[in-house]
């Protein structure tokens, strides 16, 4: 593809004019918004009124006077128009880990003696939090290897997305079966969220928890969401039972009675300045047509999987759906990445060798992309990874 | 006492100062800082930067080149310096709730078959996490008289400052006897952290959660603490194991391993931006005296208390050391809270008949709560709270 090629696509492409929405610095090419989404505007202008309006001037009295707390149902239901449920079926609560351990552990005393299931391949918390919950409870803990069916009847902790390769898992083929075998999914949508086109109600979806500081731009390490369709809601409780999952929090009654509906899934108090700025930000997606955005960001992939190809790199290949990002193995992986980042294009590295680059479609154009994959071209072919600069460092999803 | 005396109280005191280190509203004098801190000008300053610098222009470079990774632990070694523990023993992490469930379950996980131990008056969310707990593991849940012993071997979560009361717990006493019934105690610093000299290394504590957003002024919602005493760590295992609470987070291993230290009690990516806003909030205590801070809220309790009791409201009196508020019974109590905060003096309320009244003792000056006092005799003198604007309504700590 020509620099004129992609121009003309940028002129076609009806989401171009949401990068406005957006605050980007100058000088970067930015690949990593699956790992931190850039912040849009209104999320910017909502922290600095939460701040000084709602938490300096309001004071304790904003709790009520300016509904913070209300805002992790608020939040909810903007994201669950993003993945296909019921406004009232998710909440914006704790972190991911911290959700599927609420979601796997109100499972697991729902029915007792029933394993845990997490394929050997899936990202390391979604692993780490059923070991957890393991060793806690002495429910077993099956290790899948990728693509195997869970035990009967099993909790089954799943990514939507993949965190590296980015194939999308059968949604509706999985949760057909795990109907059929007494299992219940719990499904992980980070990086499924505000990416692709999730429907998870559709494909009959029960549980599922998400980041909301991936593609839902909500501000690093912004606050995570559960979602419990409504008719499993009422016989789960979960074992983190704050007081901001009970019925009446303001009662200061000593025995815990759990809330009505997906509320019951929220433990303590939010943080709040965290949580503004995600529900600001999901408003970005306010009547957005997730199929397109996946068409976008899937086009983008490409033109960066030609590139990389042709530069030398080994493609991970993903057949049928893909998500919002693309890989490649490299032995050097880091090193290329971090001469990528020097030279202004930002991806990033998942150890042992996999170079990762996601493509936000409401704020990164097709000229963005073509521009990376030249720099890409020329970091390959002149060598430029190999800089003592440029040493292992850790960075973060 | 005049309001000439007041002043004169202000005059000589040394903490007078602090006060302009708050960005505080005008119109209000603010008795609610045990509920929600107010804001420094240096934490909405560092919240505009981590926005603005860190997230719009750093991105997730800033993981690094900001220092993200480390805000647990440096904010932690703050709150350290505060509570009389080692500088490594303390992380923010998560919500209170959610700390204590991971205490709680650790020292459970480390000795099975013991009992969790609560007071039956204790705030809710300590004995909802651990009636969740009992629910999920089978262990059993002893709801112990106020001031009873919990039952031997059994872990007990224990508030060093009562909600209500603002009794203040005989923490060495209690340790000791803790150690001798092969107890675990789990404080709960929450109305303590900020408030009142702590000491919690030299009485002997072992492990303690607290929060982020009262007298810490860390923010609406500001991420809590976990304190391990450096020798317990090795031997826990918490089982909200996520990828930041392992060794190495970006290794992507799929076995769990945890980190040394009390890093091991995180669990996923924290909340950055209200992290970041505690983080610089915690530097207003940068060599405060804690003694002195203690005595002033003391003093400053003490006016209030002789003005309500002047004004026929009941005050819930406490014998020995009291935490940083003081409280009132009065079957109306709502309702004047709620004429109160009309007129500028904002308190809180607490079910069924209990109003709360905070003194922080950074910003809040002898002439504020003079003039507070005389507020509460004119709205009980002529019965201002019999207005039908003032039902009740719920509020948040």
């Amino acid at each position: 593809m020509t620099r004129g090629e992609a121009e003309a696509l940028d002129r076609a492409d009806v989401l171009a004019p949401q990068r406005a929405a957006f605050d980007l610095p100058g000088g970067v090419i930015y690949l990593d918004g699956n790992s931190l989404g850039a912040p849009p505007r209104r999320a910017l202008e909502r922290l600095r009124v939460c701040a000084q309006d709602e938490w300096r001037t309001g004071l304790v009295r904003s709790w009520n006077d300016a509904g913070w707390i209300d805002l992790p149902l608020r939040a909810g239901a903007k994201i669950a128009a993003l993945i296909g449920v019921r406004a009232d079926e998710v909440i914006v609560a704790d972190s991911v880990s911290g959700n599927l351990f609420k979601l796997a552990s109100a499972l697991l005393t729902h029915k007792p003696g029933r394993a845990l299931a997490v394929e050997a391949d899936e990202f390391p918390t979604d692993q780490y939090v059923l070991e957890g919950l393991s060793r806690l409870t002495g429910a077993r803990l099956v290790r899948l290897a990728p693509g195997a069916a869970p035990p009967h009847g099993a909790v089954f902790v799943k990514s939507l997305v993949h965190y590296r390769t980015a194939a999308v898992a059968d949604m509706a083929g999985l949760e057909r079966a795990a109907v059929g075998a007494g299992t219940d999914i719990v499904w992980d949508l980070s990086h499924a969220a505000g990416a692709i086109s999730v429907d998870a109600g559709a494909n009959g979806a029960r549980f599922a928890a998400g980041c909301g500081y991936k593609y839902l731009n909500g501000g690093p390490g912004a606050p995570a969401f559960v979602f419990v369709r409504s008719d499993a809601a009422p016989s789960l409780r979960q074992p983190l039972s704050g007081w901001m999952g009970a019925k009446a929090p303001f009662d200061f009654s000593s025995a815990y009675e759990p809330a009505d509906g997906v509320r019951r899934f929220a433990a303590g108090t939010p943080p709040v300045l965290s949580l503004a700025a995600l529900d600001a930000a999901l408003d970005i997606f306010d009547g957005a047509d997730l199929g397109a955005l996946e068409a976008k960001a899937r086009a983008l992939g490409d033109m960066l999987l030609a590139a990389g190809a042709a530069a030398g790199l080994d493609p991970v290949v993903v057949s049928g759906r893909r998500g919002g990002h693309v890989s490649f193995r490299h032995v050097e992986g880091c090193a290329i990445v971090q001469a990528l980042i020097a030279r202004g294009v930002i991806g990033d590295f998942r150890a042992p060798d996999i170079l990762r680059f996601g493509f936000a479609p409401l704020y990164l154009s097709y000229t963005d992309v073509w521009r990376a994959g030249e720099i890409l071209r020329e970091v390959m072919a002149k060598g430029l990874w190999r800089d003592p600069r440029y040493a292992a460092r850790g960075k973060v999803t």
